[in-house]
């Protein structure tokens, strides 16, 4: 990973390998970025995505593991437990430009991710909604 | 509805049953916010997405209803007739991970929405382009 | 293509037939504009999205032309050489919903696209990866 402090956060590369939910979480939690709006695009190999189940209140993940470009990543980094929490939503393409998407639970990149990370100073926590088995923002 | 006001503007979490587009114009009506960039992810239960079509000058539309990932809203507010007015394309992914995506007509909350609402100073607002029929951004 | 200076950067126009990835080069080379984070919609006509092939190192890439939403447009502006490079992934969908994205060659606007440069001080560059093949973020 390498970062560069631009005007209002940070820009980010992440290479081949790198996670990008461990990586960003571990960057956050490093450099003491309490909440942040995260974007970016690149290419992975290997990714965990998900899907809300209203009914059954569990997410049903799949994995898909094969030369995809990173068309978008979306989200936001806040805070559980004094803990960063990063909680992304992506979307991929494969060899005939077919597009795959959902809540990531994990993604490895191949080649290159860039990312932008762009930190605001009120620090936003989560809370267990215990109805919906989620952690909603604390707004 | 639960916002919080942060650096360049607004963090906002929709709620179980909230509109979207509905949601986003009284927001930023009652905060008299001219002009925003706006992005987010969650999760819908019912939407209406369209494309426009070239030969026809019409949007063609579908209703899509069973739970969804929302992985990217993209778009902005701006100003027409002194109304907010809100034009937001989303993509939403099922239980296969397959992605839907469009035009936003209506779009229903189910567990969450996270949204952005980056606000700038300068006022935007469209006008009727008629040969095209549609609110272009006046600039 | 009509722009106007807001906040942070710029919110742009693109007109029918104007091919996204040229316009922003152009304008980020006569506004010199080093470093920008680039997102937008808008309806595009014909597009070359592509794959890079992790075994063959190359970009595999696919035309399509037919009325398209622009539903998410994500990247960046950087400089190799001097010259302004714009490195943008794409998503789009077609009357069905059904969505293509990839990494962006080319696109020409249909109708409309609706554009946010969001520009930042700090010059970026990239630097030629010999091993990949390909330009990467130089932080």
């Amino acid at each position: 990973m390498k970062s560069k402090k631009i005007d209002n956060g940070y820009i980010i590369r992440l290479e081949t390998g790198e996670e990008i939910i461990t990586s960003m979480k571990k960057f956050c939690n490093e450099n003491r970025i309490a909440s942040a709006k995260i974007s970016g695009i690149g290419a992975v190999s290997k990714i965990e995505i998900g899907l809300f189940q209203s009914n059954t209140r569990k997410y049903i993940s799949n994995i898909i593991e094969k030369d995809l470009e990173l068309l978008s990543l979306q989200g936001n980094a806040t805070v559980v437990d004094d803990e960063s929490y990063i909680h992304l939503h992506i979307i991929t393409s494969d060899i005939n430009n077919t597009c795959f998407g959902g809540h990531l639970n994990y993604a490895f990149v191949s080649v290159t991710a860039e990312i932008f990370l762009e930190v605001f100073e009120q620090k936003i926590k989560r809370f267990k909604d215990i109805e919906l088995g989620i952690n909603l923002l604390k707004l």
